[in-house]
Formats: structure tokens, C-alpha cells, sequence
């Protein structure tokens, strides 16, 4: 049988903020069968993510774009690969079969044909809506896992500082530092954020970074002991601020850097005497690099989850057609928690 | 018996450029013999380090003074303490006796009255001559030593990028780092510094900052294959060319950042997105927290030396009065080598 599948693409790099005229929704002719002699995976796409990271793949040149498979320059015209969750419609390789659930990289698209088996594992939902193996059980979930635990190596007590804390990562961090006995302080754009923080995921406390017009005062007043631990979402002036608050040994686990990505001229210009004499280390890290906790991370959340300690915050936009609305959302701060577009019912 | 006993001061804080007007030689008297009961221990100042780290403590205000006993603010009028080899002259403390030679924690004057033990060692000259134990086998070894073995975490085979690659530290670590197994580029200031560098101390390249207008491309020349370690003496601009060059898992180890520590406005603003996706760490360090490896150090060093495998650069003033003019030097990179201020004949 042969469909018409619909995909978003870019029509030419994006090297500022993203809008809306730079994507398109395309059509292709795909044949839902495999060819005889072929290892191909065709699956229908029912719920994908949407990260910031993906403008970074979109610019007409950004050095992330050599790193890793998944941050390779995307081409205009072709496809958006990215994570999400979807189901074998046919299979030529005989570790997928018709039907069965699979997570991993696929597109923004209806269907996607997976070429290379590594890329997608089957998935068991234990009993979670599929949503979750997107975000918390996902690669956000991942990401804030063995970025916290492996990079920002905590101490119980110590104290931290999460940016972009409503965020898919930045809520998860905070919450993982909290039960893993932290002092934790989010900041987030809105009061609607801020409250969710305090009252609902169970940070100390937290604000609204919009309303600061002094942020190293203002990290001065929320950690007036200091701070041990900042995960950085948002690079800039606030890993400046967080860098001069920071006590001796603190760590800068550099998850991504959000107020940058669409604005080549911002920097972070960490005060490099404080890194020196505080003895500070501010380190990039890719979750590709941390496979290694990934069935921890995944008994853990998921008990986690169960016994009612976790939140899962999603953000859910439904329909292939708002996926452009929901990436460029994004870099405006509109969503809350998880940003996952569905594709498509199960 | 008392004596005068002269010693170099700051008249007022200093913010900027230090200049010759900023410091004045004044005198005490000091009797050169110890009360009944007193564990005092006065010394006859030979040698002492002039080192560019002690302009921050000279300042009305920087992070760095409240970080270790030995970075702790000066106050105008007091003799500025400093790391140089000594010799008892009179002991209440039955660790130490009189005529003894001794290396640690003395001061910009010709006598120090050591009030606290752990200051001072008991120095064995090994042979070397006592200059040595100020330098290449004092704190500027042991910073490089730890620095890049500690900090850096070096493979062999690694392409290693040093600054102030002619300096007291950056010449040793350009020498450990060759020994080890390296490739090692160095920069300085100067054609005399680079031929030293190329020519005497065995670095495979080397090369005159102040001739690049643009250092990402001179860096990029210089390391076709990226940097693996960056060795960071400077701070601000070559902080952020050598991220822009590094390889993916790059490791730069802020030792000290010179260039910023009298231009409070001059900052590094190494391009996040580069921390990120090539999993960089910017990692500052201070030699008290690696004592772990002053033995070997010192052992491994120590044969070095003999074996004629490290060379040790000197640049030796005569004179107390002459502290002022060989510290404001540093500043303006007339240094070669390890600076030492001779204070008296042992």
C-alpha cells in the first residue's frame, strides 16, 4: 500500500529565531511494504519530541552540527529526524515485528522508514501512557538523569540552582536533586512557572528570572550560602551570575544554552577568577556519552513515577501541522514541562 | 640583636596596572632572637617568588581573597607575603634550629618572623641550587606538575596548548607535557620567547600572540588536528579561541587568567554551544588542593633535572628594593622564566 506521507522540513537554514515561514509541511509518496532482501523498519509515528537543541542542527553552520549522528546539519527539504515513540507498520528485520511499539529516532513525519536498526528499540510501556517514553523515561529524562548524577556529582545538602526549570530537563533535575536530598532553587519566565516549581514539583523555592533586573543579586538573595551545583539551560548572563554565587568545587553541568542558540552574539562570560580560586568546573555533556546509567535511570524514574514522587509535566500540541508552532514556542517560553507533539492515535 | 629590617608594602590597594608608586619599601625593627616560650621561628629572607597571582590579592576587592590562607587580601603598609627559601636565624620551635634552611610561606623583606610551623619546611637542596626550590621544584613545579597531570588528565599522543608558555608555569608545562608524550604548541609574547621555546625547551611549535590578528586562525594553523588540552595561564581572548579549536572531550585547566586580572572589564566568553557538543570542561584549579602529588613531584622532577631532560629558566633579580619593579614586569611579560627576587647571600 502506498500513502502519502506527510513531513516538516526547514526551506532554508534558520540562523536566528525560528518562525514559522522557515518551515513547510511537504508530502512524499511511501509504500507502507518492504522489498524483498531489505532491513528496513517502516512505523507510524505517534508522538514526537520537540527540543530546542534542533535549531542548532538547523543553522546554515554550527560546530554542534559534527558532534554526534543526532545533531547533524538537517538539509532543507529533508525530514526533521527526532525522538519519539511509534509502531511497526512492516519490518524486513526480524527483530521488529508488525504491530509492536518502538521508541527512539524518528521524524517529524507520519511514518518513517528506519534504516538502521540501532536507531529505534522496542518499547514496553510498564503500564505509562507512551508519552512518557518521550519526556520523563525519554531523552529528556535521560538527559537530566546522568546529567545531574554523573556531571554535577551531588553531595546530599548541597546546593543548586536549575535555569529553564519549568523546562523538559530543568523540571526533572529539580525534582531528582529534591529527592536526592538537595537544597533547590529553579528559575523560570512566568508566575504560573514559578508556582508550579514551588507548589507542585516541591522546589525550595524559586523565581522569575523576567522580573530580576540584577540576577547576581538576585542568586545572592536565594542562596545566601551559595550555590554548589548550577545546571545550565540557558548559558549567558545566567552562568555569569551563578558562576559569581558559586562556593569552592561548585560545578556548572552545561546541559544547553538556550538564551544563545538563536543569537550568535550572546556569550557567558563567567568571571574566570572566580573559576580559579572557587576551583570551579563548568563541563558540557551529551547524553550519548552516558548510556552507561541508562537502566538506573530507567528503574529509578519509573519507581519513582509509581510511588507518586516524580511529577511528569507535559505539554502537548497534537497535530503533525503544529509541530512548527511548537518547536518556535519554544524559544518564547511558552511551554510547561515536556513540549511532545502527537502524531498520530496508537 | 635587632635589626632594621626592611620590607616592600603596597601604599594603597591596587586595581589596575600596578605601577612602581603603588608599592614603598619601609622598615621595622626586629630583634633576631626569640622570647622564652615564643615557637617563633625568624629567618634571613634569600629568595622569594614574585608571582603575577599576587596582584589579586592587592586589590580593595576580588573573590579570589577570600579563597585560601595564601590568596587572603593585603593591607597597605603590611609586608606582602610570599613563597622563597630562607635560613634560621633563631628558633623557638625545636623543629627547627638556627642556620637551617627552610622554604615556604616567608615575605617581600629580609626577615620574616614565622609564626605558624606549618609555613615552613625544612629544605634539602638535593644538590640543586636553592632557586630551584622557588621555581621549578617550589610552587610554580608543583602548579604545572598537578596542573596538567591532576587537571588535565593527559594521554599520550594528546595535542596540548599552553600560554604564557614562556612564563614560570607555562614553560614547565609545555616541558611535562613533551616528556609525557604530547604535541605541544606554546605561545608567548616575543621572538626571543618563542625561539626559547622551540629551540631550548623541545616544544614542537610555538608561536607570537602579539603578531596574530586573529587568534581562532592562528590556533587553527597551529593544531590542523584541534586541541585536546588547553593549559589556560591568560584568560579572555585565547581562553576563547582555544574552545573554538578544541577537540570533543577537550579539557582546559585555568591556572591563571593574567590578562584579566588588572582589566576587570576583560573577560572569556568561550562559545557555549562548543562546551556543549564537544563535552569541553573549563576546570580551575589551586595547587593546595593537589599536595596528594608532591612526592612524585618532586621525584619525578628532581630527576628530570639531572637527567638534563628539563630544563629550568630563571630570570633572577638582585635586591629587595628591586620586588617592585620585577613584580610590575610580569605584567608586561618582561619575564623569562621563573622570576625570582635574590633578597641576600645565603
Amino acid at each position: 500500500m502506498e500513502v502519502s506521507n506527510n513531513y516538516i522540513t526547514i526551506k532554508t537554514h534558520i540562523n536566528g529565531e525560528p518562525k514559522e515561514s522557515d518551515f513547510e509541511l511537504k508530502t512524499a509518496t511511501l509504500a507502507l511494504s518492504v522489498e524483498p532482501g531489505s532491513y528496513d523498519v517502516i512505523v507510524k509515528n505517534l508522538y514526537v519530541s520537540v527540543d530546542p537543541y534542533q535549531i542548532n542542527r538547523m543553522k546554515t553552520h554550527s560546530s554542534s552540527q559534527k558532534a554526534v549522528t543526532a545533531s547533524r546539519r538537517i538539509t532543507p527539504g529533508e525530514v526533521v529526524d527526532a525522538y519519539g515513540v511509534a509502531k511497526v507498520v512492516a519490518s524486513g528485520n526480524p527483530k521488529f515485528e508488525k504491530d509492536e511499539l518502538v521508541v527512539g529516532r524518528i521524524g517529524w513525519e507520519e511514518h518513517s522508514v528506519i534504516k538502521e536498526e540501532n536507531l529505534i528499540n522496542k518499547l514496553d510501556p510498564m503500564g505509562f501512557p507512551l508519552t512518557y517514553h518521550v519526556g520523563v523515561l525519554g531523552t529528556s529524562g535521560l538527559t537530566a538523569y546522568a546529567g545531574f548524577f554523573e556531571v554535577c556529582k551531588p553531595k546530599k545538602g548541597e546546593k543548586v540552582f536549575v535555569s529553564a526549570a519549568s523546562g523538559s530537563v530543568g523540571n526533572l533535575v529539580g525534582q531528582y536533586a529534591k529527592l536526592f536530598g538537595c537544597y533547590v532553587v529553579g528559575c523560570a519566565g512566568s508566575k504560573q512557572k514559578v508556582e508550579l516549581l514551588k507548589e507542585k514539583l516541591g522546589f525550595d523555592d524559586a523565581f522569575n528570572y523576567k522580573e530580576q533586573t540584577d540576577l547576581k543579586s538576585a542568586l545572592k538573595r536565594y542562596f545566601p550560602d551559595g550555590i554548589d551545583i548550577y545546571f545550565d539551560n540557558v548559558g549567558a548572563e545566567m552562568q555569569e551570575a551563578a558562576v559569581a554565587n558559586m562556593n569552592a568545587f561548585g560545578r556548572v553541568a552545561v546541559c544547553g544554552v538556550i538564551s544563545e542558540y538563536t543569537d550568535a552574539g550572546k556569550r557567558a562570560a563567567p568571571d574566570m577568577i572566580d573559576v580559579v580560586y572557587k576551583r570551579i568546573t563548568i563541563r558540557g555533556f551529551l547524553i550519548v556519552d552516558h548510556m552507561n546509567v541508562y537502566a538506573d535511570f530507567i528503574s529509578t524514574t519509573s519507581d519513582q513515577i509509581r510511588r507518586g514522587d516524580m511529577q511528569v509535566i507535559e505539554d502537548i500540541a497534537t497535530g503533525l501541522e503544529n509541530i512548527p508552532s511548537a518547536f518556535i514556542g519554544l524559544f518564547r517560553g511558552d511551554n510547561i514541562g515536556k513540549r511532545i507533539v502527537k502524531i498520530a492515535e496508537e
